[in-house]
């Protein structure tokens, strides 16, 4: 049993995303279903649906940073109701039982999560993700957007957000503590505000000047032009925290000298290649390289908590569903400030 | 003013090492003066000795793993009396105001801390090494040798005890803990007794199976070859810390993979190139890699009184004087199990 739905859709590997009819599943005791009002376009999209990432599931509806109202609820759900307005982020299932889930990092779940797009769940189905008029998905998944976020703005903390989030609260930002944010897009301008949010003293690192003014603006205290051969002298033992959020290879060492004693540089952009770094730069300065999965959905309910009450959202820009290739290419271009999200009424009707 | 001592000296690079005169500063109001029983033979020793390390101050009297027994104290020590059994180890000076020093991390002193031999201190003049019969050591820098330890056994906690023991601390090796140790040499037979004396389920990772028998006689629960490629699937998500104390460049994603959620490795081993590894290792599975710098010298007393604690000492081979160029070549071939500790009586006795 299913219902159908309107959706964009990869066909193929690099193919242009075309309107089409997925089907969602009749709601099972504990489904929600979900009235999607705007979803995010992620970089991740974009490498999943041109096959960068490895073999994908295709015809694939991408997108995992979607934000709508509850239309409907299955006969066991009790968290929420029909009018709630909801968010789904990059999972959509996990086995619930093993000792990460328990510790809610259910992305580490031993069995497998079950992604939003590009995943078959444990019935066997693929899961289709947010490039869709309505989604269906399990209770435990859906976090509660709160009143103080519009759901445009709301729509890429599912993913981008908590990605940002996660290691700045794993590796303690806050009052007192110098962050540094590597590269101004998706992640990093949310990295900003967060950052900024939770009391620290925030520092953008880019590679050119262009975003200068965007930084400030975001909350940061500080900029730095990586382009400019003298900034890491200057920036010595400076940070407490480096959030790297590009998917480049940087020359590590360079950044690590940045880091104070003890200090963490997190990778949550994942470069295609190879990192290299100098074991001195670690061990003389006793440093630590980590790298950030998302996060659990607790974390995820945590943090768009938290933005409401610092009033966060991402900066975007909306678009229809007939400009999501146009909108593909320019993210590759890293032409956008900061993340597209597509107005889910228009799929269909662009069609 | 100063006094003359024995020593054993690289009168220049790559040299063979001879017995000679070396000049001690007189006692200042808080210089503790040492008369050497042991010093331990440190695999950077021979790579300063050598040059390896880049330029070196010859000639060179190596040595920072000192034990021996007070045989006088300036007008201002009230902390040893003659007669005191104590140690020295990597550092001898800092400037004790930076916030490093304040915080009992001497090792990463912001004036630069002054080391035990290769070094210019503060006075101008190049410190000497513990391949002597005596040491002139301010008194904050000295270690109380506890009498639970003999000092043979002692002398090599001051440098490999050190620094196996930081990084167990800082990454929480305990009960319920499982720990690796990556290499079993004068730090990783540390390592292993510590992190089992701490509680830990121990497993050693080596390169050939050798060494066995060894690692279970020093505390191990496990031991695996690292020269059998099925190693590293059957150890995927096992350990919460890696103590890698290799100078040889690793494949770091198999070693990372045998790390749980959340899980560190931390490289105390000092390879001559870099090191690379893939971004996805450390991100799916927040990992972490850390790097560790010996440990302040609250934290080697802390060491030393929690081995005294648990009986724990260095295996060591004692020689004489005479042996040391031998004893080198043996360190080079990893000829030694496991640590080479030199009778300072025969120093000059040996010429």
């Amino acid at each position: 049993m299913s219902t159908k739905t309107l959706a964009i859709v990869a066909p193929a590997p690099g193919a242009q995303l075309v309107p089409t009819t997925i089907e969602r599943r009749d709601l099972r005791a504990h489904d929600v279903l979900i009235d999607i009002v705007f979803t995010g376009i992620c970089h991740s999209d974009i490498h999943t649906a041109k096959g960068e990432w490895g073999e994908a599931i295709f015809p694939l509806v991408p997108g995992h940073e979607v934000s709508g109202v509850v239309a409907a609820v299955g006969s066991e759900v009790t968290k929420f109701e029909v009018g709630d307005r909801v968010g789904v982020g990059y999972m959509v299932d996990s086995c619930g039982e093993c000792e990460y889930c328990l510790a809610g990092t259910e992305q580490f779940c031993l069995k497998g999560h079950v992604t939003t797009y590009n995943s078959i769940g444990y019935d066997g189905e693929p899961s289709h993700g947010g490039y869709s008029r309505h989604i269906v998905v399990k209770d435990t998944f859906v976090c509660r957007i709160p009143d103080g976020i519009e759901l445009d703005v709301a729509a890429p903390l599912l993913c981008a957000g908590i990605t940002s989030y996660s290691p700045l609260r794993q590796w303690g930002a806050g009052p007192g503590k110098k962050v540094a944010v590597v590269g101004l897009g998706g992640l990093g301008h949310l990295g900003v505000r967060l950052a900024a949010a939770m009391g620290a003293d925030v520092t953008v690192l880019s590679q050119s000047l262009k975003k200068r003014e965007s930084a400030f603006e975001l909350g940061a205290s500080h900029f730095h032009d990586t382009g400019d051969p003298s900034t890491f002298d200057r920036l010595r033992r400076r940070f407490d925290i480096i959030l790297n959020t590009v998917s480049a290879d940087l020359p590590l060492d360079s950044y690590l000298e940045t880091l104070r004693i003890g200090g963490a540089m997190v990778n949550v952009g994942l470069p295609a290649t190879s990192s290299s770094y100098s074991p001195t730069a670690l061990i003389d300065g006793n440093r630590i390289l980590a790298g950030s999965l998302v996060g659990g959905i607790a974390e995820v309910q945590e943090m768009l908590d938290f933005c409401a009450g610092h009033g966060i959202g991402a900066e975007i820009e909306r678009i229809s569903a007939d400009q999501v290739n146009a909108a593909f290419e320019r993210v590759e271009n890293s032409d956008v400030r900061y993340r597209f999200v597509i107005d889910a009424a228009t799929i269909g009707a662009a069609s």
